[in-house]
């Protein structure tokens, strides 16, 4: 049976969208255990003012403290032994849940997931993936802000990662994975991104070489490996680009009378559209790498958007993500060590 | 009397959209001088297919060869000695001409600009800049895709230039200029970003710090400084984005009958905000830092777009852009100069 530890006071709203997410993904998945960590006082009290029977649905394990959105990540490392982001990832540690999910502090999460699970064997670094909208259906992307100054050996493991969890979460075999980059052809990039192209030729993936910035979200790749900083700012130049397209539009409509009547006649057109882009299904970012799944909620998620970070945890876990990544790595650094050997 | 050396063989159309776009250009500005670069039998025959008076608007100077779209940058300049870029160039050199443009080879047009007209004193590489919507009006953003690897030095001229252009074209006071991060805090980003800022700090620039890449699209910044690994990433991400948006939109609309007439009745709107974003009202991406004026049209530019060109060029002579660099710089050297004798 799968159980999930939630780091119920994470994110902007804490138990307001934590609890009613975790009642929606319970309720359509009976064999699911969700254990919810935090202030006991606090989860009660929330639950009662959202009419949710928490006894019902869930085991409740109590944790003191949180952490800030805007804490030093060290900090929560190192001072915040209780906070309920830290006691949800211990149970994953202790074997008592296989995933967590926050919508707390990125940094922290990172850091706590790191100190306390450690990585798998060979991976140096976890990296963050998150699933990106694309013609085809979706992308997947890493690392997107955990690592800056990767190296070639970095973009190596992320490849590695990334297609493992593609494979899993797609039911995909051999999925696409690319290199970003400002060119396809052999000369163009930086010295990271040209070392990393000779090593990544050589692992257990299907490698097509490198793609650009728009291939992302076309049909022809399914995972685009990059450095962290480049990953970051791409991922946040399509969050700016749509929110820029979608108040430009929005203004239009909004012009006159007329144009509101256009855009009344439009609406199960353009909402049909925003469905289809729409980012509150995207939410749930996976930290890559470590021994166990932790799962990013976006800060802000609202219900569905958390929900949806739940049922990725779960996914993850019915596909023993992390089991397959070790898999993989294993005759990795048995390969590496006859070399060394030699 | 401005005069501007078109190189009329480059791009994916040649003479075919450079003639009446030069001639649109010509209309409208009675004292800019044109010269037309290329093959003077391929342009006469392209002129009369066009029905167009090339005598009447236009100066030509014949040039034999043309640089093909994929050839290799450092061929183009040792063997291509008369080719329509490298004579456009030249005019420029020779002061005949105050700026070029070129729908040609990105890589050729910059290595034989910079061969031919070479760096400002103070400036180590020239930085490819253009304006990118965004919901204030537009961003200058450079660099995008000429430097990779750039050094923090290197990232401190990118930013003294695109203030300076910003000035220039959108007759501001004192632009904000933002760094590229992945963060605001003090402690984000990579290395080069981190030095990078203490850096543009003692620039004589309005800087403002780090932005992110959402950024870009609001109102928040003018000039956007980055490498240009990030630039050309962040740039193409804008254009698969746009891309993906535009297409979905029209399958939606094209998915029955009804949805069909809905699209008919909205069409005036969505015809308005097109227009708002329509990337041919960018079109011209300017080379800074060179001696002379060198503005780059997309390869696949239509009429609309390469006239769009030209007359960024032409905004450029009359604003002196070269020179207001050359004068932030002068006293910047002297300044290092200064230092290392002290």
């Amino acid at each position: 049976m799968a159980t999930i530890a939630l780091d119920a006071m994470g994110g902007d709203f804490g138990p307001e969208v934590v609890l009613p997410a975790a009642v929606h993904v319970a309720k359509k998945n009976r064999d699911l255990q969700i254990i919810l960590v935090g202030d006991e006082a606090v989860l009660r009290d929330s639950a009662k003012s959202q009419a949710i029977d928490l006894d019902r649905y869930f085991e409740i394990k109590h944790a003191s403290e949180v952490v800030e959105m805007h804490e030093d990540p060290r900090h929560a490392v190192r001072k915040k032994k209780d906070s309920s982001m830290r006691v949800a990832i211990n149970l994953v540690k202790e074997g008592h849940a296989q995933a967590t999910v926050s919508a707390g502090n990125t940094g922290a999460l990172m850091a706590t997931a790191k100190f306390v699970l450690k990585t798998i064997k060979g991976i140096d670094r976890p990296a963050i993936c998150t699933t990106i909208p694309s013609f085809g259906g979706h992308t997947h992307m890493l690392d997107l802000g955990a690592n800056v100054d990767s190296s070639a050996e970095h973009l190596f493991q992320f490849a590695v990662m990334g297609s493992v969890l593609a494979e899993a979460v797609d039911n995909t075999r051999e999925p696409r994975v690319g290199l970003l980059n400002i060119g396809s052809e052999d000369g163009k990039g930086n010295a990271q991104v040209k070392q990393a192209n000779e090593l990544i030729k050589t692992a257990p993936v299907n490698y097509i070489g490198y793609v650009e910035g728009d291939d992302i979200y076309t049909d022809k790749v399914d995972v685009v490996v990059c450095d962290g900083f480049v990953g970051n700012i791409s991922l946040k130049t399509m969050e700016g680009v749509a929110k820029m397209i979608a108040t430009m539009m929005r203004e239009e409509f909004n012009r006159s009378l007329l144009t509101k009547l256009a855009g009344m006649i439009a609406w199960p057109v353009l909402n049909r559209f925003k469905k289809r882009v729409d980012p509150r299904r995207y939410n749930g970012a996976s930290m890559l790498g470590l021994n166990g799944i932790v799962i990013k909620s976006h800060g802000g998620a609202d219900v569905l958007s958390y929900a949806n970070a739940i049922e990725i945890a779960l996914l993850e876990i019915e596909k023993s993500v992390p089991e397959h990544i070790r898999e993989c790595m294993e005759p990795l650094l048995e390969k590496a060590q006859v070399e060394t050997q030699a």
